[in-house]
């Protein structure tokens, strides 16, 4: 039985950690890097901050030093296993719980689906457990069960089992959903976080940074009107055809939720001990994003994403995957974004569009928090 | 797979739904839960109150008319099958979130354990999720990520996935924990909750009322001192034993949490279309718990349970089972307190200690919101 904490996207951060960077400065983080590697993070708060369920480096501490060893579990990844079952489960707190593109059930619903589908595992059943808040509307409960039954639908799941609190007014935000999914391990992946080798090539399933952009235009707390969806969905059509056509050729799978593709990348660049080198110019982002981010003053490649995957290929296998992902509807705008280098281990570089190199480093804040 | 909706001890009607009952009151009240029996409960409240979230007909009436039939759920039960696996959920709001003889994380990993123990499933493995308020002090999470890596400890347990999200201050109550848990089907279990049959006799496995007397007065509402530890632990081992002892002639098992023995008989009896009558001078119950349920004017019948369940036995079986259950430790002061009848089905009356009989009806309010 492999034990794993769920680690969506963590080791970010915040969009203005691109620095440029030369052979000495490479060494150097890198220093830095096999130090903090050494020695797993330390939980030394005195409480509980935003920045603990964003995802970043604080996120990395509480569940490298308290979670982790307190419950035994030594391998940090996406999906538990029970024997040919993978196991996973998340908390959905998104704010507002309707957004364009999508809302929170049909995001409880694609968010642990897709946590099954990058572990290799076809999604089979899903347990749904809901916390209400005392005076919401039965219209807006409705409409959320029909969208985890639609999303469930959709995705091929049977929702098998739930539970129903209810809390005080104010005691939560409308809803808060936890959805806990079990899949059956597909014979034809093996996958690892670990296994990326120099060579390897970087897929990405489609545009980046739609959902969190979504989330952050709903707020409205920006003024600024732009016209971007949640591309909130199942991968697991995407896995499929990845492992039809590339089989144990495709080394890892990430979905790129909290944090975006950047830490994504970063984690496993990390956990393979490789360098990853993206090309600033081949990753897909609409006109949309740009612009907002430009405005935001973000990085998209930070940007969370919800119906959106990371794929590492070996190199012989990489056009072949990237042509069976793009036939897949709804992935047809899949590029290849980069390739895995020998050095600097762990660290992950960007060529930008302006012909310079950049490390695109980890998130520390929290650029935008309960955006799932 | 057989699916499955989580309704631990919905049913029930708040401590006043204790009624003296003629044969005429029988039949009418007969009639009455007959044809409720006929059409399932409609959902048609404009909002979510507190009493969708406390067991009750409300909570019944959100399942049947809303959840269920969303995700085409058949049959409702306390956890659901996929292949040899049984599968159920279970979130946490209890407040405080500490109370005597246990705390919220303790309560989530036993709440799960036992959900699945009285599915005749053997616990394997949890998912938990974490949902922290901003500002939770580290020394209060650190003492309930230790309370659940020992639960999970000594229920045989692993935890094998989690995920965390943290939420703005006042946005929930220190912490709401999700635990999901699949436990392997027991293979001498052969357990429905429509298969009760006249004669079998109603074991219960311990004094009842403690979880929930502790939770009420831990929040010091009432000004009522009294020494009341909540009973929360694994009833694995009891199942364990029960199994051994009568295999098949174990007919159902209930854990008697929300809504307390009073709703899990009523949803049995129901759910068989027997009567059952229960001697209440056998039930066991403490004196400090009999005292304060006095004071406050509640029936013990009706107050929750975290370590206690409630079995249905064949008759041939019942003694067996009885001493079997009695043999495992805490679970000394097991009982029989009641059997089986054929009129009036749907309905449990209770021989009271003073030689009359009333219905033990179904409770409608919320007498004690958030207690697990």
């Amino acid at each position: 039985m492999r034990r794993v904490l769920q680690l969506r996207a963590l080791r970010a951060r915040a969009g203005g950690g691109l620095t440029a960077v030369d052979d000495r400065t490479e060494r150097h983080v890198l220093g830095l890097i096999e130090r903090v590697k050494a020695k797993p993070l330390r939980f030394r708060d005195d409480q509980i901050t935003m920045a603990h369920g964003a995802g970043g480096k604080a996120t990395m501490a509480l569940i490298e030093g308290l979670l982790a060893p307190a419950f035994g579990i030594e391998e940090l990844s996406d999906a538990g296993e029970v024997g040919e079952l993978a196991f996973t489960t998340d908390s959905f707190v998104v704010k507002p719980i309707r957004f364009p593109g999508g809302s929170i059930g049909e995001l409880a619903v694609n968010g642990t689906v897709n946590d099954l589908a990058v572990a290799g595992a076809r999604p089979l059943a899903l347990a749904l457990s809901l916390i209400l808040e005392e005076g919401l509307r039965a219209a807006d409960l409705r409409f959320e069960v029909e969208a985890m039954a639609s999303a469930a639908e959709a995705a091929g799941v049977r929702i098998v089992a739930g539970d129903t609190k209810v809390v005080e007014r104010g005691h939560c935000d409308s809803m808060y959903i936890t959805t806990t999914g079990i899949g059956r391990i597909d014979p034809r992946a093996s996958l690892s976080p670990s296994s990326l080798q120099p060579g390897d090539r970087v897929l990405v399933s489609g545009p980046i940074g739609e959902h969190g952009m979504a989330i952050m235009l709903a707020r409205g707390e920006f003024e600024l009107e732009a016209s971007v969806e949640s591309d909130t969905r199942s991968l697991w059509p995407a896995v499929d055809a990845l492992l039809d056509a590339a089989g144990d050729s495709v080394r890892c799978i990430r979905d790129a939720t909290r944090g975006g593709v950047a830490s994504v990348v970063n984690e496993l660049a990390r956990a393979s001990a490789v360098a990853v080198v993206v090309r600033e110019a081949d990753v897909p982002v609409q006109p949309a994003v740009v612009g907002a981010c430009e405005i935001l003053g973000i990085d998209a490649m930070y940007v969370a994403n919800e119906g959106t995957l990371v794929a590492f290929v070996a190199p012989e296998a990489a056009a072949g995957a990237l042509a069976a992902l793009r036939s897949v509807p709804g992935f047809e705008k899949a590029a290849e974004i980069g390739a895995v280098k020998t050095e600097p281990p762990g660290l992950v570089l960007v060529d930008t569009a302006f012909g310079g190199r950049r490390i695109m480093d980890l998130l520390v804040g929290d650029p935008l928090p309960r955006i799932c």
